[in-house]
């Protein structure tokens, strides 16, 4: 087929660093073009100098040939067929209206348009929404709920990393009506997910050996978690006018990658509090995602490493047994079904690829 | 004051060089006498090298002098006034009844005299309690719940790390009755608290970089918390016949120290769903904790690392207004308030010493 | 191309386990048979869970199909066209003495048919060697040094990780005639290069946090690092009766995958110790390497990281110019150019196909 | 005896905490004035939120009461009989001078008063000196060489943490007159060695998993290296005019304390290059170092962990039989022997306490 030329916007991020090296394996996407205000003019391989050293590293397009690495950092997005935006919430809304104007598809990997309403995220993001009209238009990017809106769409709002890990492990279970609406998401992540910004907390001095909840007051994942498992409930019968009572606490690890969510909820009467069994529980869940390339139901608890650097997301249902609560843990890599690789699962589906085009299957282990 | 001998009995694992190394600045507990069934006969400095270059570590006895690390590694302690005993539980249970019989008082630090009935240990530990009649004798080593009972004390059962945190973190809500009687405790740990013994999942290639949730069935530390959750309740003017419904999810996290569990309860009508303010839980925690050497109320998210090396728990307690739910977060470092610093303010309290007598109260940091 | 059979022999090695995650993204080496004596009977996704998950892996021989994660593990391999054995030393031999005599040629990760002696290979092993005729035949498998013998060849010898590192580093410098025969090689190594077996000093709680030189008496890579060097040194016109003089000191670090090696040596005369340059010294080096898919002369000190999971080896040439010493430093990731990758390129050059085929050029990064 | 009142001026550097952490135990020394620019006027507590619950950390002077987490922090030191100085270089100086002219005694954490000439200090810090005259003046604050001259002295200069390990590791040698004048030194350190200020290298995810070398043009501790060795070089009886041959490359290891150095150096002919054994070595490095408090001649190599927040160096002579090299290696904590911990035994000679006074003997292990 045609090779199809992206950008990647904000390239100096993680997201976009993680883009570089999935799209470099990947047989139908060529990386034509790449941004970054504060480093604009340099080479890719001056701010990454890893990359400079990748021979095969090619780009595949007809109008640009040589090695990735030698690409220049522009200021702006040349005119590719797809744009991947790695930059900040409000940035990315500006950066993604042009792109769109410009008959540019995009994946936005930003929190921009994950959300329904520009009053949510304005009591979110504490800023008005820069471009309102699109939210309708944007479509949530998880394959595994809506990959029939993804194919063909102009623009898809790639999950957050939390998000994606809670809601795969949840909305099963509200989706098939086993539970009340009231769940708490427990999540726990490598310090990747604070991105490549300097602070105090991901000083390594800091950050190492320790754990710490942050948050507390609100981590801005919880309204797309809300949003998405509200949507799976209504799915499972339940009435739209009952909302979630949700709580998420978000704790740092002292790790690079990885994001493991344990997540708690009552099992209803149809959920049989006293007869559902974790063997019963983990054959729904098995039957809910038969046939998903990268979310599986695991006989054991998952451990993060399992997916490092995969775009996998494992997940295990059980019951316990002593108070009749269902326990959901799912675990992925933040860096890739948590974000660079889910954008590309994304990507592939608009352009109607076999979704697990050119995603690595096995995890960097150990 | 005259010197008291110690002994630490299995003194190769963590916990017994934990003990080693806070009784070494110790100003009244002397160890005079340490054993470990596989490595008898050698010198201490032969096991831990790293203790062999401590001239200042000296016996404080009268009838025996030189460098703790000089001391024969023994099969059977010597008689002294007190023991720590490190052993695994039921061999501790052995050990603990031939102590008491030669008069020597007890903190024992495995899980024997945790619960306070045969049939509860029976069915937990899949063994006939060996010394079911000391049950009634042994007191939970918690000064913070039991101070009065514990001085004067023969026999001291000190509590499981996770359980410190746990009880620490929700006794309070418990015992004001501010919260139902339905907690879920999600807590994550460092590796050093699975002990010295070689296992895959404590293989360092195979630990780090990872975070995994383990013994879903059912951890062994789940009884004593609800016991004593339960006793608090009970305080708080619940019905005795009300249990408490509890889940508890232990996570292994890649670092060696530390313990920080995440609670999670409802506010009940009296805790006025609707009303209770994050800083009046606060007031109310720091007024029942008033005075405690060792229990701090801190006002933001507190990081396992503070408490690194020293005797804190630190419990932050808040209100999550979107649900009305409690979250109490409580960290410690399991080797020290999880276990051999704990040993040790018994052991001060059994003896009429200041609690905080030899124990660290800075922890180290970075 | 028609498909290669491949067997793993010891496929629960950490090398058998990477072999695993290379060669399922191989386009012409298939994975019909993996052998180990204490699973055999098992699936490999029952003692690698994270494999039980990966639909994509597919057994590409047309005799099989699957999911290689389905692969029973055998006592013996089948007959297959190549095979990989990650036994210990001795071990390997008898099993390569077996599967050459059943015409299976061999890439062989263990120590056995590195040294060209039985008797060195006695000194440093403390056995006599089980197969002293292959000796000759077998090809140090560092394609750098010995492409031509390579492709052909019924027996590669995989170069140690240690080895791999010092070789490549020091190996330029001698070959052309800069450095005196006296070397010093301090090398920093991750926990994966002790394997997968459980002793104290690989216990995540001794490893962490801790650095350490060990094996001073003598490493089992000197002998081949020196034999290596020597090699190249009379490319370079050293004399065959001038030994060379080298010091190796390996140190374990708090990482799971990695090595750095910091190697020092003399500029001789001809190195003209005064005036070389490090940027002359780098082009001469680049040079060296010139058209090297898996080697980069890279400008800045090289991190281990940038070589996570990639098969690349950088090399970083300088002139300490206050005292006239040629430091260079390299460094890899153990597992793949210190092992895994490297098999694979010794395979690809065995049967033709070119030495990048299936080896990741990019490393994962964070 | 009378309590001598403590200035810390920087206090919000890692030293600084490092000495707050150290002072709260010691019995003669009471902290009474913190200073810091960018924080002044906050409460210690408020900048390290783990000493806000801290009680026993009293402030004991006469002057002032209360727990040293609530002292305010001040831009200039109060009237204090000792300063601890944490700045940077050259600001350090202008610090120290009027420190001195109001008659308080110095120990100096930074590099400013290290070095004998102002001109090596030029060359090296690209500063002029901002008090030259001081130079005679100060003191080398290493005990194990210049103790006779710190008890009384008004300005100790506090060594570099690398300088500490490869002095300790190397004088002995060079006093016994046992190596020639040709050394390297192989450093690696924890992170925490490069200080509490944001960068890139030591943010959580570039610096986690991963080692490499720096300063590779020269390393600031060099000169005090040369500096130090040469001096007892010329106490071996080598004559003034040959100067030192020395490299040193220091390393960043993912880890948050520690140093390890490794030295290597030829054995001369008084070394006896084909006689002297390891057991010699080791007997007359224990010999060198008889009665020495905190430097242990350690009988295997030694563990960076096992001086984990202690005050201790471990250090380990061998011979390399093969090549005729000496190889030493020395650990220590970086924060303590390195930094916080020497610069207390340097008060407490200078005051005339015992050395060991108020320093912790044990690490924290694991």
């Amino acid at each position: 087929m045609k090779t199809i030329t992206v950008s990647i916007v904000n390239v100096t991020s993680y997201t976009g660093l993680e883009l570089l090296r999935l799209l470099s394996a990947h047989p139908c996407f060529a990386v034509t073009s790449v941004t970054a205000r504060s480093t604009a003019g340099k080479r890719l391989c001056e701010v990454f100098p890893q990359l400079g050293y990748v021979d095969s590293m090619i780009v595949k397009s007809e109008t640009r040939a040589g090695a990735i690495s030698e690409l220049v950092i522009a200021d702006e997005p040349d005119l590719t067929d797809l744009a991947f935006v790695c930059l900040p919430h409000v940035a990315a809304a500006e950066s993604v209206l042009s792109l769109l104007e410009r008959g540019i598809k995009v994946v936005d990997l930003s929190a921009d348009f994950r959300l329904h309403t520009p009053a949510l995220y304005e009591e979110w993001y504490k800023h008005t929404h820069p471009a309102p009209a699109l939210l309708e238009e944007a479509v949530y990017g998880l394959c595994e709920r809506y990959r029939e809106r993804i194919q063909g769409a102009a623009l898809v709002a790639n999950p957050g990393c939390y998000a994606t890990a809670a809601i795969l492990g949840l909305a099963p279970a509200l989706a098939m009506g086993l539970i009340t609406l009231d769940v708490i998401i427990d999540a726990k992540s490598g310090v990747s997910g604070a991105g490549r910004g300097l602070t105090l907390g991901t000083h390594y001095t800091e950050a190492n050996e320790d754990v710490s909840a942050y948050s507390l007051s609100g981590h801005r994942h919880l309204p797309e978690i809300v949003q998405e498992l509200e949507a799976a409930a209504r799915t499972g019968g339940h009435p739209v006018e009952h909302p979630l009572r949700a709580t998420f606490v978000p704790h740092l690890m002292p790790m690079t990658r990885g994001i493991l969510a344990t997540c708690y909820a009552d099992l209803n009467q149809q959920g049989a509090r006293s007869s559902l069994t974790t063997e019963e529980i983990r054959a729904l869940y098995a039957q809910y995602y038969a046939g998903e390339p990268f979310v599986h139901i695991v006989e054991q608890p998952p451990h993060t490493k399992w997916t490092y650097g995969s775009n996998q997301c494992l997940v295990y249902p059980m019951v316990d047994t002593r108070t009749g609560r269902l326990l959901v843990i799912s675990c992925l890599d933040n860096l890739v079904k948590g974000a660079a690789g889910q954008a590309i699962q994304n990507a592939n589906r608009l352009y109607g690829l076999a979704e697990t085009t050119g995603l690595p299957a096995v995890a960097l282990y150990p």
